[in-house]
């Protein structure tokens, strides 16, 4: 073993799931132990249970913790919470062992004698676990899925006839209530029919649905800031804007303009001097919104190809204008007084006021208002769940369970896991 | 400091490139102390100068060392072969510094106070180090190219009119050689042909070019199993095979079809039972050619969208693929007597017999069958630079300089910063 | 680089002091740069001088950060806490260059070209750099001193003609008030007199100091709760005890014995369970007293040698039984209406009432009731800093500056180094 | 997890051992799991054997893949190799499961909640494995012990009524061979006597043994450089110099006065630079021997305690010397035709001619020379088992089964695990 000297810097949390990274560890020791030998498939898989079940039983105890500090003040600390201190809250229990099981026979990851239960088998059992835990329950309500890369290919949208068409109108036409918790932030709602026009069209032709199913699907734009509803009439269709009085949390409202246009001015005034200091291409804007600020690409004329490219900023540079702008808000008075929340959408930077966790909630109360939707029967799916600084479906983990997926072909397959048994 | 207990196995080599990975580690330090003060920026430059001054220093002692070695027999160990075992040989100093400050400019790296630098802006370092050694020594004489990835998008071929056509052009008008090495193992000259069309008529079409600078293109197929030359006439170009007498070296004639027979009937046989194991679609094919045998997804019908759809087999299953083809063979009395390369390329497995370095040293030799080009004459252009197990043109560090790029978009930058000063 | 799995859990905080771990890694890039070259030690000097400068200021800006956030409230977050959260408070600035150029002439580090800078190495830079501020500031008003292993060996005490005694007598003659701060508790002042014979036996013989002098002697036992101060008459000196109305703050009066009792039956019962459930020796004991208990290995009569031999209780059954009590008490509600401290000290373990940082607060107090000492102002020695759960010194770190030593020869040698220049 | 950046550099090898702090990892998992559960310890001890029992498994598969390599050449790697590369070679199955289970007993591993199985945990079960197998295997024929620290405090010596002398006088009536590899390197025989006096002393007085049987006990002093036979006549005992003739392996005879010379005066510069160069205390010596060269600290009179005080060299300092010469020597040609063996001796520094798996080997030959005792059929008890660059038990390895204790106490423990059952 070489000598090791670490730096470590927590200038930035680092871009690995502290939970998956820690099962990571886990499981790579009976694959160390076993993986190679004669028996190795069939004790590996024991012991992978054997781990999965502890795992388990460790998320229970946590949940039942959880609910004693809450109800009764108790000082316990679930040791899941000392293994992991970024584990975060657990609404529902987690059938681990069976969700492996299920994932095994997909992935026949205890047949790998060199390749150890890696990052994408967890996150995929993690996913069957929440979902059977859902469909156990029988407690699911309410079901938000991110836009780009979850419903459609970044910047792309749902077309006619796209196989995520089906399945939203599956869960519309079982009660389930939809909404599309996007930072894409509109505030006109057209803007919004246009990227979802493939569902709106498909709902708009299925005369066997009630317009009372129709109207569960609803958009929150801008993460929490923008509020439409499938509407249709014999001739037209598309989303309505809803008063924000319906809608906006007391606790929102109070929120003053001069500290939201404060904050965004601070980040506003950052993405400039940082677009400078990154040295980053002129043609690059930066877009003020009533409610959101970003750093966009823009696009440059190739004279060989003679067509406009957009511009690539290094992810680097994006990833600094968020860590930055997010460090300054945090210390920033006036940032305090409301949420915000900073993220990098692969390609630009966005600076909004509120974000998903907000918007979960705020749908959670405006399906039921007397008595809000619980997080136990909140899912919310996305792919966005790098921790802080970078991801914002991150912040969704606390209003919701989640699923995270890493591309619209992966949005079909949770959903096609959840529906037969719905 | 959490208590960490370290689970270590060598199954498989850590993906991560040591020698990068070392010199991050290094930079950390200034970054961590300077990067958020106020003279932050400019004390920051001048430390990583320092550093990159030093491992240029480091890069040369281990020049002269291994010189030594080689020549006198010394024993002596170059500092930096202690300090990154893993880091493999340099057949040119690199102007560390110099590279830094060209980076520097164009990723602002420096002016960084939440993000270290990071590993694509040192890959970009030392390609750009590279790059100037060689405009330095004006001793280039033959460019190589991997396909996928590097000339073209994975599995997309060179278009009329693509940036990468004039590059090439220029390359062959200064004289210098251009080989395309890549795993694609076609015996058929004309499906290269397809692939390379933009380059082959742009070259046809140029008359202010004589036929010997035009000839200096050739393609190595299977890594080097498949040697073809541009050729023209008045009405026809192309590709045209090379007779085996004019390049096939002795050391490979040597192989005898036994030992190549029984090495891909082993691989092979693995790939039968691996799909099975790892419960692989029955639609993944198993392409048995005369010297490689490949693991290929194949197509499923999607009965909603009606078409075909490519299946995607999970990167765990090829890489265990590889790992385990890879050490059944290294411990596999015939394939001690020849060589073959295992990689993933990304969307299929296949096991080559011999290899990239192989490859690239052929043409070495074929150019210029009397004195050989040098390695330090030689610069391969690739993406797979992935450590053992997974990348292919990972073995061509050992034939000449190399430059990693990740995108055929890189491609062009770095040969832009090439070909003005060459 | 190997394939590294990693099962961290944070049950137990790492051993390792995180500053110093953190500046041992920054230290290590300039020392794996040059430290083997020719011009290595000039310029590994002038790097390692660099990163205690930039480590200095940093210092000096979390001290700033800390004044702001304390006095006005600001929200700021210095950067040296972000680096490494676990820093804790600086009550000074650390001149690290001077202190570091003092120590390498000392220990020749920049000399070295195999073994870059240790963790012991930093600590004596540290101490020295703490000791130059003080002498700096001119403010040293008060010096509290561990007992075991820092004024004498494990279980020993002051002997007559001690190097010990002549430093000591030097602090009280300059009217620096001297305090030990000891776990040791005994309620009978005559047990300190024995422990500190030979530093009491030459305060009675010096004729040349007067009582008001010898008075700024002082014995805190029992962490925080018995103070003893010297006494002499013509023919009598040792300690007498102080009144509890003189020093015992109201904070700690207001702490109900029903809650003190109760902690230390839970730590009581606790030691009995692990006694049995750890298979330790029966003649191990469980030592009640009014304000700790502890559990301590007693001895076996050694057939052989004819000899009592004292039991040797393994070092993970110490550090089990600290990090349990520790446990159970930070979630048991009485405990949290007091101050406790567990420690492992060495070959026993104890729960006492109160702390070192307590102990070391009284003391501030005592000495200058009206405007007590100040944390600047205060200098504690000790060989406990490993964190949370195993080292009692580590508490005195939030009541004043403190030297980590590691054995009484060390303790002569800070006290060589401050005592000239007081 | 904060983001970590590693300076990894090799200049010397870390000082954990590699096969422990693997296993440590291993059993981190369980721990972590069930620990701290209801029904924890009972399951952390299936698990832990269940660990345990694997390991097993790869040793035994290990020792089959050594010899069908050594017999058959085959080209195999075995799994353990890949799992921990630095994991050398064993001679002996080890019952792991059954080992851990008499540990388990002692050190009631499996009832700890917070410490997990520590460094020391796994040498002990390691160490009462190979006691096991070599009970099991009824094979032994030789017995080794290191000197200093292992039969006797450091630079202490055995006593009368030691009770190390009962359990070797046992060894030796067993017909057990008896050899002493120490470091101190006397010529003269009485230095040794002095040394085992209370040992010989007993053999002497006991007149129940055969001189064959006491005369079975030998010193191999310097490592493997002079070689002692007990001997007695009716007044008379102590050792005596065994001819050369009669034990030096031809290949060491053929090693040439020059090359040996060569070697010792490097190694003697080395020390005399390093002196100056790490500004050590000129009271420091540099000690010339025939076969060995050492840096030792001297003595300095203190004028306040008015006595001679041992020069105490900082660790760095003595660690760097070993690393400077040790590299030295390995690129320096006449070194490269004998053996060396640089170590740290805890307060010294010493360069011997050859090295304790030469000593070993010597003995296995000198005690039986028709049919050398094989390395399974040999035990080496020492306590300097940190890897190469500092601990010279660590070559001992690789001459025959080891036990690794950290105190003579200790190695009364082992005999006394041992002798009941040989």
């Amino acid at each position: 073993m070489s000598s090791r000297y670490r730096v470590e810097y927590n200038l930035k949390v680092h871009k690995k799931d502290a939970f998956i990274e820690w099962i990571k560890g886990l499981l790579a020791v009976p694959f160390v132990l076993q993986a190679g030998t004669d028996s190795g498939a069939e004790r590996t898989y024991k012991q992978y249970c054997s781990i999965f079940s502890d795992i388990e039983n460790l998320v229970s105890q946590k949940i039942e913790i959880q609910n004693r500090r809450r109800q009764l003040g108790s000082l316990e600390e679930a040791r899941l919470d000392q293994l992991v201190p970024q584990v975060g809250t657990f609404f529902t229990h987690l059938p681990l062992v069976e969700a492996f099981e299920v994932q095994n026979r997909r992935r026949a990851i205890c047949s790998r004698k060199m390749v150890s239960p890696s990052f994408n088998d967890i996150r995929h059992i993690l996913n069957s676990a929440q979902i059977l835990a859902l469909l156990k329950s029988k407690e699911l309500k309410l079901v938000t899925f991110d836009g780009d890369v979850t419903l459609y290919e970044d910047g792309g949208s749902i077309e006619r006839g796209g196989k995520i068409v089906t399945r939203i109108i599956t869960l519309l036409k079982r009660g389930i209530n939809v909404g599309v918790v996007t930072a894409a932030g509109y505030d006109d709602p057209d803007k919004y029919k246009e990227r979802l026009y493939g569902l709106c069209f498909a709902l708009f032709s299925d005369k066997s649905m009630s317009l009372e199913q129709k109207s569960k699907l609803t958009v929150m734009g801008g993460e929490s800031n923008y509020l439409f509803q499938y509407f249709e009439t014999s001739e037209q269709f598309g989303f309505k804007s809803i008063d924000d009085d319906e809608w906006v949390p007391s606790s929102v409202k109070a929120w003053s303009d001069d500290d939201i246009d404060a904050t965004l001015d601070v980040a506003q005034t950052c993405f400039g001097e940082l677009s400078h200091l990154l040295a980053l291409p002129s043609k690059c804007q930066i877009i003020r919104k009533k409610r959101a600020v970003g750093f966009v690409p823009g696009f440059i004329f190739d004279d060989e190809l003679e067509v406009n490219v957009k511009i690539k900023i290094p992810r680097e540079a994006l990833e600094e204008m968020v860590l930055v702008v997010q460090k300054k808000l945090e210390s920033y008075p006036p940032a305090q007084n409301i949420q915000f929340s900073c993220f990098d959408g692969g390609s630009d930077v966005w600076c909004d006021i509120g974000g998903k966790d907000l918007g979960v909630s705020i749908l959670q109360n405006f399906y039921q208002t007397d008595s809000p939707i619980t997080a136990a029967q909140t899912l919310h799916i996305g792919d966005q769940f790098a921790p802080k600084g970078s991801a914002n479906d991150f912040k969704a983990r606390s209003a919701g369970c989640t699923l995270w997926i890493s591309s619209p072909r992966e949005t079909i397959e949770v959903l096609d896991d959840l529906l037969p048994y719905l």
